[in-house]
């Protein structure tokens, strides 16, 4: 029972969650980003992102990760007031600058501009350099499907993937969004290319259990279900061996070679994600009953496949987090009541 | 030694295998395509392309395809004197009909058209419906990075991959392509979303050998290494479990909702590619010293991981294929001696 309350995103065995209104969350958080000097749209935008990771079941990247991202303003990384600025322009294709602003409302903002591309010309693409974590990735796929779009997001990040026939990690574990409206609820998929997250290693190494399948490699660089090994050596596996080892590389070669900006291995060397690169695509479909019914075969073909379990069916990727955000707007968000007393004393 | 012989390709041990020159190789299938009433150009084309792609040591898609091809034209699935039309602009984003012409004709076109888009806005975008099998997509990755553009390729396929939680095959096993140019030889990614080919696992299946990785389900949906039983169950595992599962329902959405074309779904129920839906970006990198600098920058940081076995370097996506190009073009390209001997007798 205590697993199941806390598998969606539970960090250690010991921590004690909460349920406090989806509103209240958000206005705690604006009230701290004010104080440290937010304007008050950005201070509603990024409390609001924070939020809603957290209502929609993405805790690691949600209410968790707020404290850490005020370390980062006061160390310097993140600037409050900064705004992107444009580098060049190549007309549907765009480079900016992000200037070290908060990687939500930077990401946000590139979106916006892709959309805006997208709409004029079909398709948009922003590359953007000098930003900081965009927390979860998966927020700027919802926000290019809510415009009507499909979108495509992809950032790197430090180093903590192992490629294929190494041993240590020289790889980011970078996400890869890919979004596609849907009236009924989109279809969002916010991939990273290790196997596990490392929230979800560290879940596994709580309870003691192994990985189902292998998540990383020992400190000889051995293949290892260990979560305990696998959370100290911070070698992760990417997912399909070689294959997810190619990609990663070429994810970050997309948003480095495409903003001018800093690699996987400079993020490691500064160990940070401060300064990474990304890219946003949003692409206008042609939405109509045509394009509708073709999204729904796909989803119900898929659905068909005989289920390993009955009570387990095949699920098409964001269906489970419409599902956590219903319930999370009726019965409240779950959130670590330590974590929440801290920033409700800030 | 004789694996070693066989390993970049070999569909059974049984197969004798020989080498002859590139120019020989594309000049007997261009006299067959003639034949069959193909256009010079078209047949130049795709004579090219098939011998190209077993010069690359991809000889599942090379000269084993050529037979089946020719089954397809006689069929009446491919039209050889088919062009593809515009369906629609967008601007930076087209529609195309295939009209059924041959996939690789198809599929230059597209990725063309997708090149001259991108010289005009930074990026160009064709969704392609109504296509060919397009035999290896990573031939128009490099003919993208040829031109100096990234380009990324993706199409749907009939389903031979099982959903995460499933049991039977309802996802197609869709390839992605990311290429970026580089100099000293471009950066191509060509993965299908599966963990092992068909062609790797019929290979597996000759030596009698398991798969090292899981690779399939067996009849009763449970996972296996047995090459001989996915063979037949035909119940392929896609990349990282949960992960690929998610990664080729969005492929296919993708394709088919852009060029408002054939799903997986429609494909598998034909029991044939013919009709397959397709995606071609092309974007322009700002190409400059800089830009060189980042891409050296990531291969070489990858490749700083310490190896598992010293005489197994980490290598980057296409770093393989271009050493096969060189031996093939010096020292011939291996191709099957019956498939030889059946297509000179055409």
């Amino acid at each position: 029972m205590l697993r199941n309350i806390l598998q969606p995103s539970a960090i250690s065995l010991y921590i004690c969650f909460m349920l406090i209104p989806f509103e209240e969350l958000k206005a705690q958080l604006k009230r701290v980003l004010l104080q440290l000097g937010f304007a008050d749209d950005r201070a509603d935008l990024c409390a609001g992102t924070f939020a809603a990771n957290s209502r929609d079941g993405v805790h690691t990247h949600g209410l968790a990760r707020f404290l850490p991202f005020i370390k980062a303003i006061k160390a310097g990384d993140v600037i409050v007031d900064a705004v992107p600025t444009m580098a060049r322009s190549f007309g549907a294709l765009e480079q900016w600058d992000g200037n070290f602003a908060p990687g939500i409302s930077n990401a946000r903002f590139s979106m916006d501009r892709a959309v805006t591309l997208a709409e004029q010309n079909g398709i948009g693409c922003i590359a953007l350099k000098n930003t900081n974590h965009w927390m979860r990735g998966g927020s700027y796929g919802w926000q290019a499907a809510e415009a009507g779009f499909i979108g495509i997001c992809i950032t790197n990040a430090t180093a903590t993937t192992v490629p294929w026939c190494g041993t240590t990690a020289t790889l980011g574990n970078n996400p890869l969004v890919i979004a596609v409206p849907r009236e009924q609820g989109h279809v969002v998929l916010d991939m990273a290319v290790s196997q596990y997250s490392f929230g979800k290693i560290q879940q596994f190494k709580s309870f003691g259990e192994p990985l189902d399948v292998f998540g990383g490699h020992d400190s000889e660089g051995n293949l290892t279900k260990d979560a305990t090994v696998i959370a100290d050596t911070k070698r992760m596996l990417p997912i399909g061996f070689w294959k997810g080892s190619g990609l990663s590389l070429m994810l970050d070669m997309l948003v480095s070679v495409l903003s001018e900006g800093d690699t996987v291995k400079r993020l490691t060397e500064r160990r940070s994600d401060a300064g990474a690169s990304q890219l946003f695509i949003a692409i206008k479909p042609n939405n109509n009953e045509q394009t509708a019914a073709i999204i729904e075969e796909i989803i119900n073909y898929t659905k068909s496949s005989q289920p390993a379990k009955p009570d387990k069916p095949v699920l098409y990727p964001g269906e489970n987090t419409l599902k956590k955000r219903r319930k999370s707007l009726t019965e409240g968000v779950w959130v670590d009541e330590k974590v929440w007393e801290e920033v409700k004393g800030i």
